[in-house]
């Protein structure tokens, strides 16, 4: 039974009540962070503390918890669950109010959850077997690049990987690829360019993307951030997903079609590595 | 203190918790209905149970309650709540499991949420005085179709127009009106033709939407199922929204600028007059 966070409050998991009223569960009107978690450590705790500012600040959330006092319920959830590698996850939603699509009045209390989860970070059997995806259009919402819990279409489209026998889904929006369905996504050229989307409203300011991006200037690679088509990852030496808490996974497929040789590239493990080290450096 | 519906129970809406694993709080994976009462009766029911059906395909959840048992559940809420004009939500998600993308095992019990609101929806100020409207673009998901709570875009829009002096906006796709944040879009052209945009993966099918065309096309009133252009919305002789707890509101302004002579058009309230005698006759 794990220990989590309400509202101010560390309590057993199965206590971890919301009302009915809550506005993150009648309008999805709520935004949410996922940090990976090494050695009992925050991995990249900064920018994803960064970026749940900005997503507070686009949903117009004002809450009153500063990035210390967050950092504290991280780690205290951390120890209480003596979790040593996996995630916590967070969710601040606008609060409970009776139903109206308006938002309610500004001292209503937000609601703050947040958990743990164990996973296999550093041993994940899809890094080493490599994902085989599929794609599908993007049928998001048009401010994508915010992490809200409207994450319906993200469930359904993994939903039908699986069902199409795949790991995971590259979404395509007016021919050109977005991203994962909760990852960003990346190619390697034949000629060595990592090519992965520029930022816009389209997708994700991926954490590990960023990090990683700093990374591959940092060793000299050639980074080219462009929007790519299916057909150039059909194409392409390598291709790989970048997330908070699977880091790197190769790509090996596309729609049953090998990428390179089909394996996990070579180019891809080293970035693997090179996030790894970074990861380890930096958790707090 | 309201009385409300839970997983089989009838309860204090103080009492009416969910699990913050819940999937409709986490992923917005869930769906939802709004029925109008009038003298204590559901008005439209049955369309409405139609529509819950399809939104539920949509998202393959199987719900265990019939349409009997669903129905006896609102007169419940009605009678216990005393309720006589308002409206009874009903909410369906997937269930409560940890957080994972991909569904839960079948078997998870899904959550069903009822509650009842009062509303004053005979006399209401905003269907005698009209609504003040603006245009907005539509950044909402490619099926909004389909009934979900992904309605994060629909409150910031409506906080939008409030905070522009409106009472609501028309969401615009590619040049064209799609529909209303919470209601079907209407326009009378001066040769008094009824115009709403043909049903599609872009907006809802509202149930009032539905029952109004077939009372304009009974009462040998033209009728013009396309899409239009808020420049249309300008130059239109009325304006008017359908929705299941509004019925039909007039809409005289769009933009700051009058639509014709910018009061309830007459047609408008004729066509309000007809739905409130089809809504009286038909409620169960």
């Amino acid at each position: 039974m794990r220990t989590v966070y309400l509202n101010g409050q560390f309590i057993a998991e199965n206590d971890a009540k919301i009302s009915i009223f809550d506005r993150g569960f009648m309008f999805a009107d709520g935004i949410y962070e996922v940090t990976a978690v090494l050695g009992g450590k925050l991995v990249d705790a900064e920018p994803h503390l960064a970026r749940l500012r900005r997503s507070l600040a686009e949903l117009a959330l004002v809450l009153p918890l500063d990035d210390d006092a967050l950092l504290a319920v991280h780690r205290q959830l951390i120890a209480r669950n003596a979790l040593c590698e996996g995630l916590v996850y967070m969710q601040v939603s606008r609060g409970a109010a009776d139903r109206d699509f308006l938002y309610p009045p500004a001292d209503t209390p937000l609601t703050v959850a947040l958990f743990t989860q164990d996973k296999a970070v550093l041993d994940s059997p899809l890094a080493k077997r490599g994902m085989n995806i599929i794609g599908l259009p993007d049928m998001r919402w048009g401010r994508s690049d915010i992490k809200t819990t409207q994450l319906l279409y993200a469930c359904m489209t993994k939903e039908q990987a699986k069902a199409r026998g795949a790991d995971d889904a590259w979404l395509v929006k007016d021919g050109w690829v977005t991203e994962g369905t909760s990852n960003n996504a990346f190619i390697i050229t034949r000629d060595g360019a990592v090519v992965t989307r520029e930022l816009s409203r389209a997708l994700l300011p991926g954490i590990t993307r960023g990090a990683l991006l700093a990374l591959v200037q940092e060793h000299g690679l050639q980074l080219d951030e462009r929007a790519f088509t299916l057909e150039e990852v059909k194409n392409a030496a390598e291709a790989f997903v970048t997330s908070s808490t699977s880091f790197i996974y190769p790509v090996v497929t596309l729609n049953g079609q090998p990428i390179g040789d089909g394996t996990p590239g070579p180019l891809t493990q080293r970035l693997r590595r090179l996030y790894i080290d970074h990861a380890l450096a930096g958790s707090v």
